[in-house]
């Protein structure tokens, strides 16, 4: 079958590779679409920086490169192994990609999350979406209902780490949000946010274009370099600040302003890799007794949560999802590199 | 009567004043002991940083110096005004000092101790502590119960502020603690964590002085200067690391140990000012789904629980609180200033 697989820094090829078999427990899945997304692109431009060691196999799953990409995928079941009775040959389903090592202090509190030696399939497992076919634990696998098609299920994963980011924010239906940054988990953010009961929200993205795409599904935005934040978040909540805010920008600028604009108690939460350190006074958060929470991942629970906002009609994909073809990855991978805002979806297998 | 009142940077005057009389609702006290605090030592050096606008009546109390301080103080009930009967003569109380605007957002949701205009008895209302005699209204009496006396009930102030601390950490009763600084708000958040059932703490200090007084009163510490805090943690905590960590420090290094010695979701509280801006990475936060928030203050809620906490004989001021005659209150402030860490109570009326 076709694969798309890192063999090393800035080398990715589309290869021929052995079909994979279903194990006992497992499903072969044909796959649909597949996501680009930062680790990507960390992996394939700084592999060594990735937080991943690629240079040896991985305590928990014992991959290694080359290794097949695509952790956010969806697909369908075309052979169930032994054992497996929660899916079905014709099922779509989406994949918790997630390995944990079940032992760790993160582990053992079940936030496989934030697993300290945690492997993804498509990353540092034996397999992943961004090929034809892959074979995947059936217990990993959420079943796409009526309504929720595989280009949908194939956004799950990046839908479900913004769901995460919202469920640790303790904002109530009702409340207010302040969402700094409009790619895609940004986008993830508002939808969440909204699929959540909290309309009041104030997108805060200093590009024009990221601004124009959010905007035309329905957004509040705020250019937070020309226009006045605060007074914006001022008209918002009546002068009270924000109950959330989020930073999904990864700049200090966004954890400063972000913390500045929220209410008495409110809680800011960083869904976003910073890459440098910030200047920061932590005497910030005494005087209004705020908050800042760093999440990570998802959830089983947020998977299933975003499924069935998804299945409601809470998500649409207008303006910020494209696709290219398997063969097309590495040139997605270098433009996604530039800059572009948009959540690249690989078309794999069934879908290619 | 005599009162040691604040009139303008480093002139604290003892003096003579007009005693006062309660008015309805209100009670008139014989002080007792009033503790000197950061904030005092703020004030007479710094008013203008202070975070006090001395220059002008206070949106809240109408007050201005010259101010009589002392805002953490017990004292004895000597007369009742009109329809008060909450206490009578006779009772022994502690003294919540806090004046909120009751409109603000914080005061809107009960954090009168966030209140963008709070005042204190004793920094900036019509009386304070360090007098023969105050006023105040009765609904900020807090009864002393058999077994706490007057001087334990000066403490209830600073204490509170550690219970505060605490109760906004989420540690379960079994759970672990680090806690940076051994000041009298580091001390008050070792008691506070083993009267909850938090046993297993360690204190982190790098003064040698500090660290033989609360080791004197049973606490288990760590030079996070010349010793290796990360390995005391990991023999504390199997390695896991702590559920909670404090800093009662109020410098960058107890932030950033903090949170690298914490569990996966554990909560760092910010229980200090800081004066300087710290280098922080705030993806710290999120490789392990870490919290930091900022607490300050209290509720009339902790003022409750530590004296509970005080009749049930869990705090001890052996070693680390000291007495002055009202007169001395200016020596005091000066030697604290020095560093001297213990809390030094000023037998204002009653006791003196
Ligand atoms: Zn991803
Ligand atoms: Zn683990
Ligand atoms: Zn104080
Ligand atoms: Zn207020």
């Amino acid at each position: 079958m076709r694969a798309a697989r890192f063999h090393a820094k800035e080398d990715v090829r589309i290869e021929e590779v052995e079909e994979p078999s279903p194990g006992p427990g497992q499903v072969k899945l044909r796959n649909a679409f597949a996501g680009i997304c930062g680790s990507d692109l960390h992996v394939y431009y700084a592999p060594e920086a990735s937080g991943l060691d690629l240079t040896k196999p991985h305590p928990v799953t014992g991959a290694m490169p080359p290794q097949i990409l695509g952790h956010e995928f969806s697909g369908t079941v075309v052979e169930v192994g032994e054992g497996v009775d929660r899916v079905a040959v014709g099922d779509d389903v989406a994949v918790w990609p997630v390995y944990g090592c079940g032992t760790c202090a993160a582990c053992r509190r079940g936030m496989f999350n934030a697993c300290r030696t945690i492997a993804f399939h498509g990353l540092n497992a034996h397999g992943g979406g961004m090929a034809e076919y892959t074979t995947v634990d059936a217990a990993k696998l959420h079943k796409l209902p009526e309504g929720v098609d595989l280009r949908l299920g194939a956004l799950v994963e990046p839908m479900s780490v913004a769901w995460h980011a919202v469920a640790h924010a303790n904002v109530q239906a009702g409340g207010s949000a302040l969402v700094a940054g409009a790619g895609p988990i940004g986008i993830g953010v508002w939808f969440a946010l909204r699929a959540q009961g909290v309309e009041r929200v104030l997108v805060s993205e200093p590009s024009a274009d990221r601004r124009a795409i959010i905007e035309a599904l329905g957004a509040t935005t705020v250019d937070p370099v020309n226009d006045d934040l605060a007074s914006a978040v001022a008209d918002l909540t009546d002068g009270d600040g924000v109950d959330a805010a989020f930073d999904a920008a990864g700049v200090g600028p966004s954890i400063t302003s972000g913390l500045a604009n929220l209410t008495p108690g409110g809680r800011l939460v960083v869904v976003a890799l910073h890459e440098r350190t910030m200047d920061f006074l932590p005497t910030q958060l005494v005087m209004s007794e705020t908050e800042i929470v760093g999440v990570l991942g998802y959830t089983q629970d947020d998977f299933d949560a975003v499924i069935q906002a998804m299945s409601e009609g809470r998500y649409d994909t207008t303006g910020w999802v494209q696709e290219v073809d398997l063969d097309d990855v590495v040139d997605a991978i270098r433009s996604l590199r530039g800059g572009n805002g948009a959540k690249v979806l690989v078309r794999s297998g069934a879908a290619a």
